[in-house]
């Protein structure tokens, strides 16, 4: 029998809550009986969504949190003050080894400064990093830095690309991954300050498999698995994707609707556009994890629905089996 | 009848150098006989392609150089070195005012510097930018700065801002442009300290419509027309809108060609595919001027066909006639 692994959930995150995360939740354990989830949240509604399903009790609990963390609050101000928000207390429960994962669809700047100043940081990480998968041609490359630090120091970049190093190495079974640094030119001699110095840097590293740097244009031919910035460009990188991803697909329906001719054609397409979306999907890889805290922290799209969430906490069970934070405590 | 504008292009320029550009050249002068050209390059090279072709001989005049800068070469060491270049020439056609613009697909660094050694600056402006047009749902934003200032001071940003704006007027008669700051929230308090100063200089600015803080999701919807950014940001998007787009275009045509039906349905939708890839395809919207300059440099993409070379030539001709080196000088 595998171990039981116990999975906190904040049922009051994201803009589909608390619905689609029960319905994710009821989801997941569906076909995993070794997995144990807090709902985190307001009672009453939590209780409302689970009663309209059918499932193992013994594997839901639900964790009473009156509070609620709004995106537009200042993250480490609302951390401090909301105790009793469903972020503040998932945290809680990775802290007190409770729960061995949280996930959330919350505020990501909460979730980075709770992860902080709640479940702590590894020792020698200096700053926890969010680190996404993004899609490419062949696959997915993993994005890091994606979270709040905005004014990175080369010494956090070389951190991230051992972190992301082992990571992408254990969740995806990739032996030795390639970590490229995203510049404005491929020689050495390129990009500012920050990128020059953590090049310099990268290139002594024994851990990690440094394939130099790379240039945006190549970022979706796949051409590097592990994909170290700072997160200013992290952030830029990720939602550039998401929102161009989604642009070119209506304007590809929008060309596909213009004439009878087009209209046939876009049917007979159907299933093959249906596949080629589904590349797209960023609900297809599951969260992103907080890499560098002393538990795991896993965010999840704001808009996800039960399948994204679904998704997530299975892929905590991953996390989890593979011990990936012993394994990156052992390189700090 | 209109006055004349003479453009010197740079003949060595560029993946597909001397022909593509000889052959541009070409389609621009046959449409607009107010334009007259400096082919700047290999005497010989030139004119063995000139003679592939029938054309008013009055419009183009071929100068000799007899060195070319490397892609690879270190950019302010090139500029110095190589008196005899076609870039150095070219721009000093510019400079001594026998020219109204330098087009060329060649190295953007060696451009960039001597941009500022040869041609010089406008009085007032701290760092030329270049500023390329991206592709969006509903036409195209202007991306502010994507040349070599990559560690940019606020005060450079809000400049960009500002030339960048008048630049979007001229050129697509667009009154009052949108202006936005590229930014990893809309908020005012978000960001790493060089957008968050820029964002306070820049909304004390009347003579620009500032809109705030764009995330790089909305990049795409079209929400500003002007995307104020330091060159590496800028750097990291252009990039990545070239080599996403390809990749997307290369996911959907595998995804079409896996049977036979969604091959069918391809082969309807030819015609609307067409219209899509025209909508991506970065030639269409010409090159990237370098504002701030005592003249029209104007960098155009290294794998320019000859439609790519024509538009940009014909893009000199708005540029000079709507005076816009003039109108920057103006507010600086």
């Amino acid at each position: 029998m595998q171990d039981m692994i116990t999975v906190a959930v904040d049922a009051m995150g994201g803009d589909h809550a608390p619905a689609e995360v029960v319905k994710g939740t009821i989801d997941a354990i569906a076909d995993n009986r070794n997995i144990k989830i807090y709902l985190v949240g307001h009672n009453i509604s939590i209780n409302d969504e689970l009663s309209k399903y059918t499932y193992n009790k013994e594997q839901i609990e639900v964790v009473d949190a009156k509070e609620i963390i709004d995106l537009h609050e200042s993250p480490v101000m609302a951390i401090r003050r909301k105790k009793e928000s469903s972020i503040v207390k998932g945290l809680k429960l990775v802290k007190e080894k409770k729960a061995d994962a949280f996930v959330s669809a919350g505020s990501t700047g909460a979730l980075l400064a709770g992860g902080t100043f709640v479940v702590g940081r590894i020792k020698g990480v200096e700053r926890p990093a969010l680190a996404p998968f993004i899609p490419h041609k062949k696959g997915v490359s993993l994005l890091i830095d994606c979270g709040a630090n905005v004014d990175s120091k080369a010494s956090y970049l070389v951190q991230f690309a051992k972190m992301g190093s082992i990571y992408y190495e254990n969740v995806l079974g990739v032996k030795n991954p390639k970590v490229a640094l995203v510049n404005i030119g491929e020689e050495e001699s390129k990009g500012n300050s920050l990128v020059k110095e953590a090049y310099a840097l990268l290139k002594q590293e024994d851990d990690i498999q440094f394939i130099g740097n790379i240039e945006a244009r190549d970022i979706s031919s796949g051409k590097a698995d592990v994909l170290v910035c700072d997160a200013f460009v992290g952030n830029i990188i990720l939602k550039y994707t998401e929102g161009f991803g989604l642009t070119l697909l209506s304007m590809l329906k929008d060309a596909f609707l213009q004439d009878t001719r087009s209209k046939l054609g876009a049917l007979l397409l159907k299933p093959a556009l249906k596949k080629f979306k589904k590349q797209l999907d960023y609900t297809e890889y599951g969260g992103a994890p907080l890499l560098g805290l002393e538990g795991l922290v896993v965010k999840t799209h704001g808009s996800s629905d039960a399948k994204a969430i679904k998704n997530t906490i299975i892929q905590c069970k991953t996390f989890a089996e593979q011990n990936i934070n012993h394994k990156i405590k052992q390189k700090f």
